[in-house]
């Protein structure tokens, strides 16, 4: 398992779209890449244009996959002018814990 | 539902101990109280001192309820010297999807 965390800073005049754009990636990626594990995208409540993705992958090939798939390049072409910031960061676990079925909570997030 | 995210740095030479405190409280909130939703706490390979935990819990009410929980005071007592930096972020969704079985994936961690 691979996991990563992405810290972004979003043009605040573009962040709307920027959204959108962010929500889709999230949906194509989880039902057409299984090795995708999970995608929890946040944003700071008090600078809603400070976005956060932790990011799960099965594997490293998972991971290569997804870096060249279509959904994912729509994404990166067409968000390419509104991310300011982006600093991507390599994680080890330390505990991840949720409460059985903790996937009901946040599908319709 | 209500998202956090910690960013901690830890003192490099009590990183360990605090990575055992740490765990034993998320194992505790997991059991012990239904309205933690989630806890998932990684840290940065690079600057493996410097630790994020994503927070989810059902309401205010359990969160409330959380952070006079006797092992919660326990891990923020125990880690007081431990701590250098500390900040929290309230986060809204943006989007949150996982595969089916995420939790057996992580459950190990």
């Amino acid at each position: 398992m691979i996991y990563r965390m992405a810290d972004l800073v979003i043009d605040p005049d573009r962040i709307d779209d920027y959204i959108v754009m962010l929500a889709e990636e999230i949906e194509a990626s989880l039902r057409l890449e299984p090795g995708v594990v999970f995608l929890f995208a946040v944003r700071e409540r008090l600078r809603p244009h400070h976005v956060r993705v932790f990011e799960g992958y099965a594997d490293q090939a998972a991971y290569a996959a997804h870096l060249v798939s279509p959904h994912f390049l729509t994404y990166k072409t067409g968000t390419a002018g509104m991310v300011q910031s982006l600093v991507l960061h390599d994680m080890d676990p330390v505990k991840l814990r949720a409460q059985p079925g903790f996937l009901d909570g946040v599908g319709s997030a």
